[in-house]
């Protein structure tokens, strides 16, 4: 039974960044070499970050990143570690052949791993299976592989797939099983969403004993524009126990021993379809290293996972866009509460700007809450007074009612446009689910912004996350980020003297219910009818989400946590007057 | 030989409007049979709509519709038509069988043709090919058809085809071709892009020699979001001859006998995976009828094609989302003035507001050319000088340089979004695609509105379409509608003292030439070098053109006339670092 040394890189790559990613790639495997590693895995597509969309449709990229991936080979060599396999996803094309024209004609390469070895690549898998829904779009952009591959190394053959390859009933994981192979190593670039972690155990557990090998589910971390991959990379043994298990939302490289199985291949070919790739005797010193133990990461409970979400999606989206700060509103309710804690979070306090802007409507509290919170973090704040630069929009255009109520949050949203030109600010839009869902907000006033934070969170779930956010300070002994007043006050725009929230909207526990029916499962009136709540109430809510198709498309990106959230904004077309 | 009278509907269906498109189905077919058609044709998905995008994902949705579609069938009976088959495009689903797992997991409809005979539906068409490239995501909604249908009528074999099913070598045509059918009809919801109709009639001229038949290419028409359905439907015998051709851009019910081919399957099955649907003798009073012969439409010029697609998809726009009107800065400059022209011939002068918003830096001839384009439309417009709005913000803040002029920029869109929220009109935004494309504008400034009537018109076109339109015009002895001055003055934001585009961008012949290449054909940097265009301005362009991705996220959706628009915003990911 030979033991192997994996090392499994859980990266967070930068999409187009072709000079940090593979250096980041070589100094990764420098490192697994040193440690003793008899083979360096990587995660799908982590040459040129994922997802890449439609510069996979570009010839002149995808020659760079072919490039790109010689030139990592060279490296790895050149640095010493060129004997042992390394596997690295890339965009492989442009090709051209017979089979182009019953596809997508924007399709010209294939969603693949390469293995490097000795200074060049040695053998490349192909991703059979493209997912083409939620956030996915890869039968746009790819095209279907069909050949399995075994990474002969050590003794061992190691069998490998791309993430949709093993969601699939019937799909390349049969073939798999038929060689017999010693470990099946699954590269993923998997996005976080709410008890995901829990769907993708037991599957892997699944294909274990289907293959009757060892599974490693190898995944990338990051924020990528909407998405945030969460990492928490694992591996189980041919029954599916739990051998090790990476961290979420942190890069890692998770060097582990395991026994395997002896080869059935011997280096030499298997079958038609299968292409098996002789890659040596794994690390030089292989024989005479001392074992490593394999790490379980303890899980994290699910507003823990969703906040980390939310912090990494924040923090990757402002650096990989190079920001050195953020700028938001304190309205001193619960929504720029909650955005400022997550902006400290995942930048720290010195890069966060508040600024209160303070209308002749404010309550004395919304002043107070902000200042309050402001104190709190440790963040910079700024008073703007919105009164003197209404008035004259107001007068001059006879604005009043809703017009006036929408010209206080454009004068805001200006502001904040004003300092982020001026100061270099990335603009945070506070809004939540709930209210973009149902458009109670001003477009280009409170929904300004290039980052959206909350944007995929229901308003429950704010008030929830800022509980527990709470008192996950207090369990450590530190002050709670977020001032109890603005988490207990009803929730008010404070566009006119009195307003609150509930004037327009139902209350948000029913509301939040019937949009996630709607939304999320995508259930019909009747349904939701049918699970007790008011019919009136039903239409009144699905009007109002569908109405505000447009609103929603105008607004910023955030963090996606949820099987459907409105990141994928042309999916409902606009002009929709379904009655 | 049986003639056979066909009534091709090129109807403009409102999408999610089952009221409206099934009313309007029933009148057309009423029409039709009172003209004696044997056979009545619809285009694709003329029930719902064109496209549907995730609304086929909603088995409420899909559930509807099939109910919509037999009431219609009901309604053709109950008025007297029910004897001659009808066909119509519709989602069918929601559907749950073995296949599921293999595709889409939410694609659980087809994108089908139902025969409507007598009251009931007698047959259905599933499409075969599902487009999932450029402005195309069925793969993603839809499930593939794999059966081909031939509808017997008045001794006729008429065969069934989905657009994206003709488009595809070794597609569903070679089975079609087998059944020797007498006529192949084709329902098409393809959109106009420049040029596009050079493409059609060949390919139908290609498949009409493959099966030997003649070919009806019958689309839809009318503008949809981003869209424009352009019409043109046409037919051509077996050789590839045109028969008969309607008009692009409007509804029209193109009523001809033709000459066809003794029917081959004679009523009965013809064979494994051809379903043959009996559907009668045709019209009753088929033999006793005066012949109609077929009008060939005259096929427009290009510019004429563009500027009524521009206009059609406005008009749409604003009518599909119940606007009375529609307002917009009119800046004395060419884009305000030719988005004016094409409001007015959209939906004429007295729903057209023009505001005229002069800064401390505006030129006199800023003011005279707005005011004399609006004399020349017979448009309303009014003045609000922002010059007192602007300085209590620039004071407040601080503001200077680039954000002093955003802000300008940013007032504007107040005054625009004021006037709109109070007086109910949709707000135009009026950059060009050249604009567009390098981020030559400000978010949340002139960037505003609903509707973008140029966003896909590079600026070199805007200047070719005004000075075409003032020719038309000219031609037909009226007034031309653009200023002169406006066509020839150097194009300028006005925001500070001087300033004229060509400070910040190359010239446009050659920045439009650039674009063009790296946008649209998705060249890279060597390729447009190659082609002779300076390294240092190619690079510039292509930095301009990545780093501008958000400001177009955030930009309102126009009429696309061209393969790559840029309406599909998330097709390029955002944080892109790529050098």
């Amino acid at each position: 039974m030979p033991i192997l040394r994996l090392a499994l890189a859980q990266t967070n790559p930068r999409l187009g960044d072709f000079s940090h990613n593979s250096l980041h790639i070589v100094n990764t495997v420098r490192y697994a070499f040193d440690h003793g590693a008899d083979l360096v895995a990587f995660g799908e597509m982590v040459l040129t970050g994922y997802p890449i969309e439609d510069l996979a449709t570009r010839p002149d990229f995808l020659k760079e990143s072919w490039a790109v991936l010689q030139r990592v080979a060279k490296d790895i060599a050149d640095a010493g570690a060129g004997s042992i396999p390394v596997l690295v996803g890339f965009p492989h094309g442009p090709v051209d052949d017979v089979e182009h024209s019953a596809h997508s004609p924007s399709a010209i390469a294939y969603n693949s791993v390469a293995v490097l070895q000795d200074g060049r690549v040695i053998g490349i898998y192909n991703k059979h299976h493209l997912p083409n829904y939620s956030v996915f779009d890869e039968y746009r952009i790819f095209r279907p592989g069909h050949d399995a591959v075994v990474v002969h190394v050590a003794g061992a053959d190691i069998a490998l797939a791309i993430c949709e390859d093993i969601w699939r009933e019937g799909g390349p994981v049969a073939a798999i099983a038929e060689v017999k192979p010693s470990l099946l190593l699954v590269m993923n670039g998997s996005p976080f969403e709410r008890e995901k972690d829990e769907v993708r155990l037991p599957l892997v557990q699944r294909r274990a004993e289907q293959v009757n090998a060892p599974v490693v589910y190898l995944n990338i971390v990051g924020g990528q524009d909407d998405l945030v991959f969460d990492g928490g990379s694992f591996v189980t043994n041919s029954s599916g126990k739990l051998l090790a298990r990476a961290h979420q939302f942190v890069e890692q490289t998770l060097v582990m021993d395991i026994d395997l199985k002896e080869s059935s291949s011997h280096g030499a070919q298997l079958g038609p379809g299968v292409a098996v790739i002789d890659a040596g005797y794994g690390h030089p010193q292989r024989l005479s290293r001392t074992p490593v133990h394999a790490e379980i990461a303890p899980q994290l409970e699910i507003n823990e996972q969703i906040w980390d979400a939310l912090v990494l999606g924040m923090r990757d989206y402002v650096e990989k866009n190079g920001f050195s700060s953020v700028i938001l509103g304190l309205s001193g309710g619960i929504d720029s509460a909650v955005c400022a804690a997550l902006a400290v979070d995942a930048i720290g306090p010195e890069r966060v700007y508040g600024v209160s802007m303070p209308s002749r409507y404010s309550s004395d509290h919304s002043r107070s809450d902000a200042d309050d919170l402001a104190e709190r973090l440790g963040i910079h704040i700024r008073t703007e007074s919105i009164a003197d630069l209404v008035l004259p929009v107001e007068q001059q255009l006879h604005l009043e009612g809703i017009s006036a109520e929408n010209l206080q949050a454009r004068i805001r949203g200006i502001i904040l446009m004003g300092l982020s030109n001026a100061e270099g600010h990335l603009v945070l839009t506070t809004g939540n689910k709930t209210e973009i869902a149902v458009g109670y907000s001003t477009i280009y006033g409170d929904s300004v912004g290039g980052f959206a934070p909350i944007r995929d969170v229901p308003k429950t779930l704010v008030w929830e996350l800022a509980q527990w956010r709470n008192a996950h300070a207090r369990k450590k002994g530190l002050t709670p980020p977020i001032p109890e007043n603005s988490i207990t006050k009803p929730p008010s725009a404070e566009l006119r003297p009195g307003q609150v929230d509930q004037d327009t909207l139902p209350d948000y526990d029913v509301l939040d219910a019937i949009l996630d029916a709607y939304i999320t499962e995508r259930v019909g009136r009747d349904v939701i009818i049918a699970r007790g709540f008011e019919p009136n109430m039903v239409d009144r809510v699905i009007t109002l989400v569908d109405r505000a198709e447009w609103k929603r498309r105008q607004g910023a990106i955030g963090p996606k946590i949820s099987q459907m959230a409105f990141g994928r904004d042309r999916r409902l077309p606009v002009t929709f007057t379904r009655n």
